[in-house]
This record gives structure tokens, C-alpha cells and sequence, in this order.
């Protein structure tokens, strides 16, 4: 019986953490912090442009968090620097663990799709970037749904995009706020918990699985096909 | 011709810093931060869950974003300090301008209601204990309605709730999020900027106007209610 999954870009295949290099530059020692703001704040602007029914895309989004944050940390960052970062946010450095994971994945099966708030051109290119896309059955793009997650519509347009058919359907993802929406919405979700200091929202809605990386999602999906038998 | 006033009361009429103190006893040094943090995570808890179409009252997301922010911080904070934290949140102290802010809005043709994602029992506990009831013509509390700001039905729920018949509406906030939010559903909203340092958000959505305190409210009504003779 072939499986579905929904995997996450940002924060899940690729490290949005990836543009603090480029920070320690413009901001100095205050660039983790700084990137993490930008971060918070990027999803804070997809969660109320969803709620307020005002969509803008990601990469507005991304642009007015990091305006945003420029502001709160009193930093005046030049429209050139800010054009630089945008434009690395476009190939941020795949994690260590994305291509072998999807990898070790084809010896199962499951159809593997990328799943984002990005916009379909940046997911390309990431994916391009960071050589995922051979390795996925396609890319769906909520720029194309016009909504962020976590809102049920999100999941409920993976479905009708992949074609899951009602299919058993997995979200894989690094962010905890995804892995509680998909679950809410009727996934099953697993969560890639990268770091032990991570910290899972305790708000009643747990994981469907956990793991530490994408690789060991081979090893946590046969197992389970195994028990199912 | 009679207006319309939606008062945000956290943030706007009481103080959600005002746990600072409480929190320096259990947090040490960390309470500003800390305080900070809780707010944060408490609005994104709102914005999540109503846009998850997953309600959960006020206080529950409150409670919840204490625990989150005590597995963040890594503080192993007692159940009764986490309840004497929660019940102080009942009795928040009023900015130093709501009072007299309210008290000089009676001289005009307003009519200035509470308007809040708290549960009614807690705005009416808030209010009585900072001594503004008497000051409004009521209560407007999303709780009713099941959803939080900024959904455009909050919004359209204080109309119905507050009988405002299509007359002109105005919120009134110390919150950006939550003046781009009635900006949004059709709204005019002023925003509340306390200190000169506070940021509002770069996202394309201008308050119809800017004060400094409540108190300024009534010389602001009263400037263009002048010019629009």
C-alpha cells in the first residue's frame, strides 16, 4: 500500500539558520540572535496574513520580517544588504541529513513530495540547489493555495495536489507548529528533532513519531510497515 | 452622529508586563525577558490556534505558553508558581492613562466598549479591579465568538456584539497586529504608542492614527470630529 508523506523545506530539508554567516557581517556577534527573530517573526507574518485573510507571498513575507527586525534590533541595514540576504534565502544550505534521508526513503514504499509555504520558483531552486528534487515525486506549493499553514486548508491542498486519494499521509517536518497543524487537520506527522534542547509546543497535541534525523526515517517507517503486517 | 470604540484591554488598558515583578522572584534577572517571551509565545498561540480552526480559550493558551517558555528557558517552575503567575494575570495593573483616558472620553459622542480575546469573566474581573467599568458601555469578548484576533470575523463580531448598525468604528489599541487587523476588516484603529521605541509592523498597513496615551484619545476625537463639521 503506498504511502504519502508532505516533506517540509524551511527548517526541515534546508537550515533557514543558513543566513547567519552572511549576518555576522552586517550585525556582528548579534547575528544568531538576529536570525532568529527574522525567523520568528517571518512565520508570526504567515500565521496573521492567513488568519486576516491578506495573503502575501513567502518572500514578502520574509522581506518584511527581516524590515521588521532591522527595526527592532535598531540596525540600519542598507536595501542592498537586505536584497543579498533575500537572495541567499533562496539557496540555504541543504541540512547534512536531507540527501542521504530521502536517499535511504526510495528503497520503500512511499511517494515523497516537498510541501511549503514557498512560492514553487524558490522551492525549485532550492531543491535544485541542494539536489533533493531528483529524489522527490514533486513539489506542492502553497503560493498556489494562497494560504499558509497551519490552516486545515494547507494539508487539505496537499492532498487534492499530490493526489493521496485518501492514501495514508505523513508530514515530515523540523517545525513543531506544522506537526501540530497536520495532525489537527488528520495527518500523521513525525518530527524531526534535530537538537535534544528543542522544545515541542505542550499544547496537547503530540507527534505521531520522533526522530533525530531524516535518516533515521528509513529505519522508523519500515519498522512500522513491519508491525502493520 | 454616535461612533463606535473597541478597546483592546491587554496591552491597551492593563499591563501584561505587570507579571515582571512575580517572575523576578522565580526567573532572577531573566523576568523582563522572560515576561517578554510568555507574551510572545501567548499571542502566537492565538494566532496558531485560531487559524488551525482549534479554539481554545484565552487562559488555556496563556497557561500553555508559560510551560512552553519554561521548557525554553529551561526553568523547573513549581504548578502553584505557575498558578500564582496565572491568577495575577487576573488582576493585571491598568497603564497609568486608562483611567483618565476613559474618564475624558465621556465628553464626546462615544460610545467605548472593552474589546478582548479574554474570556468575559476575566475582562469583567480586570476591569472592576482597575476601576474602568463604569467607564464603558460594555464587554465585547471573542471568547463568545470562538476565534481571536486578527480573523476579520473578530471583528465583524464586535460590530454585531457592540450593535454598531454600520456606524463609524474605530479600535483602539496598544497591539499592531491587532490595528492591522481592523485596518484590514474596515476598520479605522488608533494606534497606542507608549514609548517612542516600539515598532509597528513594515507590512503595508498604516494605523489611521498614532497617540502616545489614552489620554491623547479625546483631543484626537475631538480635532477631527471638528473638522469633519
Amino acid at each position: 500500500m503506498m504511502m504519502y508523506l508532505a516533506i517540509d523545506v524551511y527548517g526541515t530539508l534546508v537550515d533557514t539558520a543558513g543566513v547567519t554567516d552572511q549576518l555576522a557581517g552586517l550585525v556582528g556577534d548579534r547575528a544568531p540572535e538576529f536570525a532568529t527573530a527574522w525567523r520568528a517573526k517571518q512565520l508570526e507574518y504567515t500565521f496573521r496574513r492567513a488568519l486576516m485573510h491578506d495573503y502575501a507571498d513567502l518572500p514578502t513575507c520574509t522581506r518584511q520580517a527581516l524590515d521588521h527586525t532591522c527595526l527592532t534590533f535598531g540596525t540600519d541595514m542598507a536595501a542592498t544588504d537586505r536584497d543579498a540576504l533575500m537572495a541567499l534565502y533562496r539557496r540555504l544550505p541543504a541540512f547534512a541529513d536531507a540527501e542521504p534521508g530521502l536517499r535511504a526513503l526510495r528503497d520503500l514504499p512511499l511517494r515523497p513530495f516537498a510541501f511549503s509555504n514557498g512560492n514553487r520558483d524558490d522551492l525549485d531552486h532550492a531543491l535544485e540547489a541542494a539536489a533533493l528534487a531528483p529524489l522527490l515525486a514533486g513539489v506542492v506549493s502553497l503560493n498556489e493555495a494562497r494560504t499558509f499553514k497551519p490552516h486545515p486548508a494547507a494539508y487539505a491542498y496537499f492532498h487534492r495536489a499530490a493526489q493521496t486519494g485518501g492514501a495514508e499521509t505523513w508530514l515530515v517536518s523540523g517545525n513543531p507548529f506544522d506537526v501540530i497543524g497536520a495532525v489537527t487537520s488528520g495527518m500523521h506527522a513525525v518530527w524531526i528533532k534535530r537538537s535534544p534542547t528543542m522544545v515541542f509546543d505542550p499544547i496537547g497535541v503530540a507527534p505521531t513519531a520522533v526522530v533525530s534525523s531524516l535518516i533515521e526515517l528509513t529505519a522508523m517507517f519500515r519498522e512500522r510497515m513491519r508491525v502493520a503486517k
